[in-house]
C-alpha cells in the first residue's frame, strides 16, 4: 500500500479525494435491477437491499461477495489521561491487547461468529501521546507514520474491512475531535465512556473544552495531530488504504467514527466507502452520525468499542448478500408479480 | 406436543398462563453475574447482554446454547381478499410456498446464514378463511385444529424457534387483530403491505373498520376465530407449544406479531418467552410493539414477512451467546477493573 508513502504533509490528504476510486454507478444500477427481479415486494428487504447495492458499487460488480473479511483493532495510549478523564489505569490498554491476542475479548467471539480475520495492532503503548489540553497529541511526522502503519495493515484481498480501537482515555479524544470538527459545546459530545462518575464526567467535559480551545483553527487531517491519537491516525490510514483498493469499510462506534472526522473535515468524499456498523449508547455518537450523514446498521445500546458493533454488522451484510445472490427471480420461481 | 389436545375451547387458553413454565430467575441471576465478570465495562454489550440472560432464563441454565434453531413459516389464504385489500392474486401464496420449498425465497437464504432449519406449513390454501368483514374467519373447531397443527410442528429439541408467515391479504388481518386488541381507529393500524396504492389503502382501512365493528366484544383467543386466519392460529399454537417446552421464540414483523395479539389479550404472560426480531416498516408494527411492551432486536426498514426479520435476529442471538460463553473473565485474562 503505497498511497501514504507519497504524502508529504497532513494538509495534502484533502486533495486525495480527487484521485481515489469512486463508487461504480453502473454496478450499483445493475445490482438495483437484480433486487427488483427477486421474489419479494419491491424494497421489502429494506436496508439489506441498500447494503447489497452499496457493496456492489465498491466491488464494481452486480454480484458482490464476501469471501474474506478483515478486522483490524488499533490500540493506543493517551496523555490526556493525566487530566483524570478515565477511571481505569492506562495499563488496561495493554492488558486488553493481550486479551485480544489470546482470544478472550468480545471482539474475538464476534469476529468468529461473523467470519472475520482479526488482527490487533498495538501502537507504541508505552509512549502515550501528548496531553491535548496542553500540547499537540503528536507531531505531524508521527501522525503520518501511524497512518502508514494503519494503511499497511490492510489486506489487499479483503472484500470488507472492519475497524475498531482500544485505548484508555480515547472517548475523551473522540469527543474532542467531534467537537472540533462539528462545533457546539463540549458537554454535548462527552459521555461516560467506560464508566465515569459525575465528577469524572465533569473532568472530561472540562478537558475537551480546553483541548478544543487550545487547538482552535486546526482543520482537516491536521486535527489528528492536534487532538487525536495513534489509533485514530491508524484508523484514518486504514480507511484511505481501503479506499484506494475499493474495499468497503465498516466503522464501529463513537470513538472509531470520530477518528475519521478529520478526514470528513478534509473532504467528506473520503468517507464515501464507509458504513457505520452501529450507533453506540455514547450520546455523542448519534449526533456525530447526523453530522456525517451516516445511518448506522444496528442500534443495540452497546458501548464497548474494539470493533464489536462493526463485526455484528458484518453478519447483516452477509445476510444481505445471501439474499441478493441466492434468491430466485420472479421468472425463475414462477411467482406472479415480478 | 399434547398441550392443545386438552383444550376444549378457545376461552380456556386464557387459563394456560397459570400452568405454563415461567422464566428461571435463578438461571437469569447466574447469567447476569457471569456477564459482570467478563472483560468489558459493565453493560457495554447492551442488548447482547439482555439477550444472553433472556435465553438463560428460558433454557434454565447460566450457559445457554443454540445448537438447534428451528424456523417455521405458516401459510394461509384469506377471504377478506374479496374486499380488494391486496393487489396480488391469492395464488401467490401457494407460489411463494413452492418458492420456500425449492429454496429460492429470502427466508431460505436468511435461515442458511443464521443456521436455522426451515419448514413451511401450508394450511389449506385452497380453502380461504371467511371474509372477516361479513363473518367469522373460522369456526372455533377449525381454529383449534390450526393451533394444534402449529403446535405439532415445533421440534422438541429446538433451542430457539423462529416464526414467520405468508398469506396474501394477511396484513389486513394483522391490522384487524391489532385494532381489536388495542383499540384506536383502523387507519392507525393499516399500512401498504406488499404494495397497495392509495385506493387499495383506503379499501384496507374500510375493511378493517367494518371487520372490527362486526366482531366487537370478542376478546382473547376467540379473536383468532373471528378476525384471524389459519397461519395466525398456527403461530399461536406454536408459541404455546414452545412455551410448554421452554423454547424461546423469535417473532417476526407486523403480521407475525399481530397474530399473537389474541394470546396477549387472553393473558399477557403467554408471550413472556417471545422476542420480536425486528420492527417492520409497516406503520402498525411499532405501535403494536409499544402495546405489547416488546423492544425489537433490529430495525432495518424491512417489510417482507416470511420470518425474515426473526431469522436475522437469530444471528444477533448467536453473537450474544458467543460473547456470553466465550469471553474471558477479568480474573482469567488478568485485566484490571473486574
Amino acid at each position: 500500500m503505497t498511497l501514504l508513502t507519497d504524502i508529504a504533509s497532513l494538509d495534502a490528504i484533502a486533495t486525495l479525494a480527487d484521485s481515489l476510486p469512486v463508487a461504480d454507478e453502473r454496478a450499483a444500477a445493475a445490482a438495483t435491477a437484480r433486487q427488483a427481479s427477486l421474489t419479494k415486494p419491491p424494497g421489502a428487504l429494506g436496508r439489506l437491499e441498500d447494503l447489497a447495492i452499496f457493496l456492489a458499487s465498491w466491488q464494481g460488480t452486480d454480484r458482490p461477495v464476501i469471501t474474506r473479511a478483515q478486522a483490524l483493532v488499533f490500540a493506543g495510549n493517551h496523555g490526556v489521561c493525566d487530566q483524570g478523564v478515565n477511571p481505569f489505569p492506562q495499563e488496561v490498554t495493554a492488558q486488553m491487547v493481550a486479551n485480544f491476542e489470546t482470544g478472550g475479548a468480545a471482539i474475538n467471539q464476534l469476529c468468529r461468529v461473523a467470519g472475520a480475520d482479526l488482527s490487533t495492532v498495538a501502537l507504541d503503548l508505552d509512549r502515550p501521546t501528548g496531553d491535548i489540553t496542553l500540547t499537540a497529541a503528536m507531531s505531524d511526522e508521527d501522525t503520518l507514520r501511524q497512518m502508514r502503519r494503519g494503511a499497511e495493515a490492510v489486506a489487499a484481498d479483503a472484500q470488507v474491512l472492519i475497524l475498531g480501537e482500544m485505548g484508555i482515555g480515547n472517548s475523551t479524544v473522540a469527543a474532542a475531535l467531534s467537537c472540533a470538527a462539528f462545533g457546539g459545546d463540549a458537554a454535548g459530545w462527552v459521555g461516560r465512556g467506560t464508566g465515569s462518575d459525575e465528577a469524572g464526567l465533569a473532568r472530561k467535559v472540562d478537558a475537551v473544552r480546553r483541548a478544543v480551545a487550545r487547538h482552535a483553527g486546526v482543520r482537516g487531517a491536521a486535527m489528528l495531530a492536534a487532538l487525536g491519537g495513534r489509533e485514530q491516525a491508524a484508523i484514518c490510514g486504514a480507511v484511505l488504504a481501503a479506499r484506494a483498493m475499493r474495499i468497503p469499510v465498516i466503522l464501529d462506534g463513537f470513538i472509531c467514527t470520530a477518528a475519521t472526522a478529520p478526514l470528513f473535515d478534509a473532504d467528506p468524499r473520503l468517507l464515501d466507502h464507509c458504513l457505520v456498523g452501529h450507533v453506540s449508547r455514547e450520546p455523542g455518537h448519534a449526533r456525530l452520525l447526523d453530522a456525517l450523514g451516516k445511518t448506522p446498521v444496528l442500534a443495540l445500546d452497546m458501548a464497548l468499542g474494539e470493533g464489536s458493533g462493526a463485526a455484528l454488522a458484518l453478519g447483516i451484510l452477509r445476510a444481505a448478500l445471501a439474499c441478493h445472490n441466492g434468491m430466485s427471480t420472479f421468472a425463475e420461481a414462477g411467482v406472479a408479480g415480478g
